[in-house]
C-alpha cells in the first residue's frame, strides 16, 4: 500500500473582466452606443501534473497568471456574443496550451446592467446594476467532449400566498403547526444542462428564466418540494435542448409574528423574515429514456 | 477630575420586518391584488441612562426586545404608506414609551420588491427582488423636533465613457497616467435632509433617484467630486423641500489590461475590474442664506 | 422519453447551537468551570421522496423545523464528547426518523473559543473566539455504512519566503517573472476521510492540524501544489486511520510593489496584498493497494 | 439663498500593505527571523477643493493612486514600531503634499498573525492568521494640532453565567422574562483617544485589552450598559494617558431552547444562537475636570 496524489485541479478564480463594445452593434449607427459586459471568470484544469506536486517540477504547468491573461486577451475576440460561446473557446484554448491539460472546466458569471433612462430614453453609455446573475459553466476534453450547462443565481423571490405546508410526518420532536397560507420566499440557483453545442443560448436562457418564474406563480405550492419539480418540469417540457436542470432553493422563513399578545389581531400581514436557520431543498428534473 | 459616563445610545438593530398588505389598496377591486413591504428596521435611544450605566440600575429602561415588538406591532397600524411617516409614528411612540428617553432615532431600509411578470401581466402576489435600497432615518426629541432624512443605498452604476481624471498635482508618488476617456463606476450612498415633515415622500424620493441617475449621464465627468457636486446640485435645484445632500461614492477603478504586450491593441474595450483599493469621495451639498 | 424526478435531497441548514456544560468535567470538583460548544449544524436527507416532489403529497416528510428541534434535542445527550459522536449519533436517529429517509448526511462546523486570562489563570465562564474552525460531514445509510469525514476550515496562513514559482510554462500569453522568493499565503481548507468510526477524533483532528502546519515550514515550496502534496502525505504517512485527504488552497497573491519609481529599494520587503483573482489548487492525497 | 459645497473629504481605501520585516529585529542574530506587519490602511483628506467639485478643475488635488503609493513607499522607512507612529508619519506626509489640503485622517487596522509551532518552537517565517484586530485612526491639521485613537475590533467574547437582565421597565409591548442567569455574548469594538502623541503605543494597546478582557469576567453583569461603563472606568482608571474611551457592543442573543416539550429539562444548558435582530449598546466612558 502506498501514499499517491488522486484527483485534482488547479486554475484562477475570480478574474474580473468588463468589455466594453464601442461599435455599432447596440442599434445605434453613429457607433456611439456602448455594450457592457461584466463578467467574472474562473479557469480550471485537469491533467497529468504529477511532476508538479510529487517532484515540484513545474514544467509543461501553466501558470495561472497566465490564465487570467488568456482571459482578458481571449474576450478581445471572443466574447461577442454569448458567454456560452466564449467559454467554449476558452475551453478550446486550454486544451492546447499546455501539454499536460486533459480536461479545462470554465466557469462564467454574468452580471446584470440596464440601460439608465435619461430624458424618457435607454442611454448609451450609462448603466445601473441589476439583480440576479446569470451562469455558465463549460467544460471539455482532449477528446473533443463539450458539456453546456447555463444556470441564474441570486433570484430572490417571494409569493404572499398561495403556498402551505401540511400533511407532513408528525413525530416526537415536531412542533410545526400545518398551515394552508404561508409566505414562500427563495433565493434561486439553478443550472441546467444543453444537449447541444450549437443553439442560440441567450433566447435559451430568457425562455428558461421566465418559466421558471412563471411556474413559481401558477400553482398552489404545498412545498418547495413540488414547485421545485413543476419549474423543472416545464423548463424541460418547453425546450428540448435541455437535458435536465438542478435547483438549490433556500426555504427563507417568514414567521408570522405573534400580535395577540397585544390584544391585535394578525391574519398573515405581519412576518418577521429570518436569516437563520433555513430549509434546503435541492433537486435535479431530468429526462430519461 | 473623574471619570464618568459620557454620551450614550442603545437599542435593537436588524429588526426585518415584512408586511403583506391584503386589501383593496394595490387597484384590484375584489382584494386579491397584495401589496408587499420588506423592511429592515434599527431602534436607537439616548436619554438620562446613568443609573443602567453606572449602578446597574435597570429600573425605567426599555428593554431592547420590547422594541423589537414595537415595530412589528406599530406596522400593523402605521405602516400604510411611505417609510418616513412609519418613522415618525415611532418616534413619537418610544418619546412616551420611556421615562427617562430623551432622543430617539430610527433608521429604516426598505428592499426593493418588483411583480413578476407572468402571462404578460404583473401578478397579484408573486414578486422577484430588485437591486437597490431606499433609507430613511427619522430623529426627534421631547422639545417635539423631528428630523426626516431620507436616502438610496447600493445603487451601482457605470458610465463606460465621457468621464476622465486629468490635471492634478504631479509630485514624487504620483504615477497614474492622466487620461480623458475613462470607465467611471461607483456604489451611490446618498443621504438627504428635508426641510418639512408634510410632504410626500413616496414622490419626494422618487424625484430625487431619478435626477441623481439623470444627472450621472448629462455630462464629462472630469472628477467624482464634479459629479457629485453635479448631481447634489440638480437635487436641490428642483426641491425646495430638500436642506442638504450627503453622497458616499467609492471610485471602483477599471484598469485597461494591457493586451499590447500580446500584439493587440485595446482601445478602451478590455478592463479589469478591482476590488481594492478603491478611491472614496464624500460630500454635502446644501443651501445657505 | 419522460420527464422524471432525479437525485435530491432536503434539510435544514445553519442550525446554530450553543451549548453549555455545566457539570465537573472540566478539571474543576467545584463544577463552576463551564465548557462551552458552538457548533453550526446541517442536515440533509435522501430518500424516495417521489409523492412530495411530483404529487405534492408531503405524508411521512421530515419537517425542516422538526430536523432544527431534533439538532437541539439529541444535543443534550450526545453532544458530550467530539462532533463526530455527535455527527453519528444524527444519522442513526435521522435514518429512523421517517419511513422514506435513505441516506443522512449531517456537516458540522466547530468555532474555536479559547478561555479568558484574568489574573493569570484560565478563567472558569469567559470565552474569546479564536480563528479557524474544526468542520465534520458524517453520512449513513439503511445498510448500516457510515463514513466519517472531519476537516480544518478558515485557516489562513502566510510564508515570508522559502517558497518560490519557476521552470514553468511559457507561452504567448505569460508574462509573469520567475521567482525563487515569494510570500506563499493560503486560507486552507482540508477535509479527509477515517477509514475507521471508532477512535479518538479529537486526538486525531489534532494531530492533523499540526501536521499540516508543520508541514508548510517543512520546506521549500516550489509551488502550491508541492506543498498541498507534501502536507497530504505527511498526514496520511502519520494516521493510518485517515483514508485520503483534499485540499483547497486558493493562492492569496502579495504583489512586489515597485518602489524603484520612487528611488528605493524593495527587497521582498513591501507588498500589495490582492483579494482578487486568486489562484485555486486542489487535489486528494489518498492511500492505494 | 444658493447651493454650496457643504464639508467634503476624499481619499483611498482598502490599501492592502504586507510589510516583511527581514532583519534582525526579531531576536535572533542570524537575521534569519521574520517579522510580518499586515495593515489596512484608509487615507482621507479635508482641504479647500471647491474648485474641484464646482468648476471640475483638478488642480493641486492629490490623485487618490498617489496617496496609495504613498502608503506603500512611506511603509518603508516609518512602518518600524506600532501603528499610531506610521499613521503620524502619514499625516505629516499629506499635509504637506497638497497645496490645498488641511486635514489629514489616517485610519490603520492591523490583522493579527501568529508564528506557527514546529518542533516545539516559534518558527522564524511562518505565521497563522489569529482573531481580532487592532486599529488606530489618526488625524491631524495645518495647525499642529494631532489626534491619536487606537482601537480593538471583531473580539467576539462571551460569558455563559453570571450575567442577568432584570428590573426593567414592563409596558404594554413587553414580553421578555427577567432572568438573573443568561448568556452573555458580544463582539467588542472599541477605539478610545490617547491625550499624548508620545507614549509607548503598543504597550498602551495591549494594557487596554486586557483589562477590557479582564473586566468583562469579574463582575454579575446586570445589563451590557453597566458592562460597558465597569470596562470604560477600570481601563480610564490605570491608563492616565486615556483621554476616553467608546464602546459599540452588539448583543449577541442566545435563546434558551424549549426542550420542556420534549420531556427534557434545560436547566441553561442547550442555546439557540441568533443573527438578527441584536441588540446594540453603545457609550463612551471619559475623563470630567
Amino acid at each position: 500500500m502506498s501514499i499517491v496524489m488522486g484527483e485534482n485541479n488547479y486554475g484562477k478564480s475570480e478574474v474580473r473582466l468588463v468589455k466594453v463594445d464601442r461599435g455599432e452593434s447596440h442599434g445605434n449607427r453613429s457607433g456611439n452606443r456602448h455594450g457592457l459586459r461584466d463578467i467574472t471568470a474562473e479557469v480550471s484544469l485537469t491533467g497529468d501534473f504529477d511532476a508538479a506536486h510529487v517532484k515540484g517540477d513545474n514544467t509543461d504547468l501553466i501558470a495561472t497568471d497566465t490564465m487570467r491573461n488568456t482571459v482578458y486577451a481571449l474576450a478581445k475576440q471572443h466574447l461577442a456574443k454569448d458567454i456560452e460561446s466564449f467559454g467554449l473557446a476558452l475551453v478550446d484554448h486550454f486544451l492546447e496550451a499546455g501539454p499536460r491539460n486533459t480536461g479545462v472546466r470554465i466557469k462564467l458569471t454574468e452580471h446584470n446592467w440596464n440601460r439608465i433612462e435619461a430624458d424618457g430614453a435607454e442611454h448609451d453609455h450609462s448603466f445601473v446594476k441589476g439583480s440576479g446573475k446569470r451562469t455558465a459553466t463549460i467544460s471539455g476534453d482532449k477528446s473533443g467532449d463539450r458539456s453546456v450547462h447555463a444556470g441564474l443565481d441570486d433570484v430572490t423571490v417571494l409569493k404572499t400566498t398561495n403556498s402551505g405546508w401540511e400533511g407532513y410526518l408528525h413525530e416526537q420532536y415536531t412542533t410545526l403547526p400545518e398551515t394552508s397560507d404561508r409566505i414562500l420566499s427563495t433565493v434561486i440557483t439553478a443550472e441546467w444542462q444543453y444537449n447541444d453545442t450549437n443553439i442560440d443560448f441567450d433566447r435559451a436562457w430568457e425562455r428558461v428564466e421566465r418559466r421558471i418564474l412563471q411556474t413559481l406563480t401558477d400553482h398552489y405550492s404545498p412545498s418547495v418540494q413540488n414547485t421545485l419539480y413543476r419549474m423543472g418540469y416545464a423548463v424541460l417540457e418547453e425546450q428540448e435542448a435541455i437535458e435536465r436542470i438542478h435547483f438549490s432553493l433556500p426555504n427563507i422563513h417568514h414567521l408570522l409574528f405573534d400580535l395577540e399578545r397585544f390584544g391585535m389581531e394578525n391574519d398573515n400581514e405581519i412576518f418577521q423574515a429570518t436569516s437563520d436557520p433555513y430549509g434546503l431543498i435541492e433537486g435535479t428534473v431530468e429526462r430519461t429514456s
